[in-house]
């Protein structure tokens, strides 16, 4: 019953989450490898920067602490904090950082601010797409540089989660070319964002709790989110009827698993090994799930809901790709590990781009003609 | 020094071999949920279909072995035997349905000539893509139909890898058109083979150990296999110049782990989450390996070996396209089963293709022009 309510969802008092607390303070530096009748159980909680069960990274973030706890027979447990439980959504990072909690799930975008390359570990605009961008962390040397930048900081990250090809968003007005990007109100984070203010628009940071408000009452005139599937659980539809494609800021959605470094280092091998790997299914899991939903969900939004499926004009897409490049370029002129980021990333994107072209792309030309 | 011989690739004495297999065919039934420290080490064998580390499958189920004997810290050990070690290539699914070994990595395509349907868990001709595929098997209903086609035989199978998107295969002479395909002797499996056949060409069976041999001496004049880092590992740039795309009877490569039924429910919970999550993991990770090293390797191949790739000719794609729905069909006049795989796949292709075409296609479409 105790182990229920420490891996469930319930309320809990303030004494138990006190007692939470203490576990997971101390459970971080005691993790003898001795046989698993004697092992302590360890008790973790997680930060997120996710509504509850949010379709998508909430429902990803969930599932984690699930298949931790089935695959370790509950010797390690992870209690699951939505985002503004326990720490705001965006003082996720901080709060793994500093030991208020041994994980967390959130984006690394998020983190621009603080670490400006880490917004390449989530999405680049006309960068890498979810497997693209997979093989350059697990293959092409990201997960080493995702490791070094956040170091500093005690914290180790992980994919974890992914939600496919984002949209381009939800516009309240169609798009007829470049010129109606110019004093734009739009919700984009990221580089996406630099991106469209450098061609006239005027982004504006929201967090996801608010952007249904502000597209409602004018205070912006357009938002990305996802896609179609968190998008809808989201109603922008309700307020604004252009949906855009292709998603060019976005081409990749990944969640981050963040771990304190201590904790993760205080675990046995074999829980480290189930972290990890329970992370990188995940990435199928999710992508999978993202799929079928969007999938379904763009159908829906269609016919049951009168949404306009819109393709950017030719000039918005060449001015968005030309100007990305520039963008992408300047972040890395901040610093030298960023200045790596990039370069690492840019031949991630050389290497691949010409087998994407010739397998993925020319197959659907084939297939869907 | 005992473990590591058990999950190596060290040489054994015979005598070891009887001694992992009087083991192995007890473990599967005694799993006792106690306490690690007192659990029996389970020790399976695994028979596959792959030469020992071929790039791609072959390093897949070495990689799943061993991720197991970590994440459940060496209560279920797996030793692997590659082709032919302890049964024939093709004789896997048979070995793991008689207890002969507990479980076995493969592709599901093999046994066509026993379960009809079992190609559409490999690649279907213009069918779906890696992550379209793994939706349609995870998400849309194909993993209860597959477990319903094997369940007469006392195995479950798993998703297991994937080695990607293959490519059209390598041919001796250039194609002009669908004349060419006339009398062509080409060794493509599953349905792709009676696509070719239909259109004119002499499909012929051959295992991928005797393929180089066959298209050296000119016994066949084409052959498929898989992407450019396997290929290049088999040789066939040595013999054929011209390497085609897109791979329109092979858009996924789904490796397939077998289970016996026994062996596997007589897990405890957690190895069973376990292995289904090692398996998952390695969906994504061997995406990612292939696609990194397949995009090298195109490369590599061009520019250092003078192979030249060619796209097929429109009406040849055009012909094969047609032929490839009629094939499709057929499966599903075969028995009922049959015509519920096939139908659950097209339903699927059906929901996927409009969102692959707005998210990934015109993605792609914009980045790499």
């Amino acid at each position: 019953m105790t182990n229920k309510k420490t891996s469930g969802q319930g309320a809990v008092t303030r004494r138990r989450m006190l007692a939470l607390s203490a576990a997971g303070a101390g459970a971080g530096l005691a993790a003898p490898a001795v046989a698993q009748s004697t092992q302590p159980t360890i008790e973790w909680k997680m930060v997120t920067s996710w509504p509850k069960d949010l379709p998508g990274p909430g429902i990803t973030a969930q599932r984690i602490a699930d298949q931790i706890a089935l695959m370790s027979s509950g010797r390690l447990r992870i209690r699951l904090f939505a985002a503004g439980e326990l720490v705001p959504p965006l003082e996720v990072f901080d709060a793994v950082s500093s030991g208020t909690a041994q994980m967390g799930h959130s984006a690394s975008f998020f983190w621009q601010g603080k670490i400006p390359a880490s917004v390449f570990f989530t999405a680049v605009p006309f960068g890498l797409l979810p497997l693209e961008h997979i093989t350059w962390v697990e293959q092409g040397g990201g997960q080493a540089l995702w490791d070094e930048l956040y170091a500093p900081f005690g914290v180790r990250p992980l994919m974890a989660g992914n939600t496919g090809v984002q949209m381009g968003g939800w516009f309240k007005k169609e798009l007829t070319g470049l010129d109606d990007l110019k004093g734009l109100k739009i919700r984009m984070p990221g580089l996406g964002g630099e991106v469209m203010r450098r061609l006239g628009a005027t982004p504006v940071s929201l967090p996801p709790g608010e952007l249904f408000g502000a597209l409602q009452s004018g205070l912006i005139d357009a938002t990305e989110f996802l896609g179609p599937w968190s998008d809808t659980a989201m109603g922008f539809h309700k307020v604004a009827k252009f949906y855009y494609a292709p998603g060019f800021h976005e081409p990749n959605g990944t969640g981050e698993a963040l771990f304190n470094t201590v904790a993760f280092e205080g675990l046995p091998d074999d829980l480290k090994a189930i972290v990890r790997d329970v992370c990188r299914a995940e990435n199928a899991r999710s992508l999978a799930e993202s799929e079928w939903m969007n999938a379904g969900q763009l159908a829906a939004l269609q016919q049951d809901h009168g949404v306009q499926i819109r393709i950017f004009p030719k000039d918005v897409l060449d001015a968005l790709r030309s100007t990305s490049e520039d963008v992408v370029a300047s972040v890395a002129q901040l610093d030298p590990l960023s200045a790596r980021v990039v370069e690492s990333f840019q031949q991630a994107r050389a290497r691949l781009a010409p087998w994407s072209r010739l397998s993925t792309r020319l197959y659907l030309d084939a297939r869907d003609q």
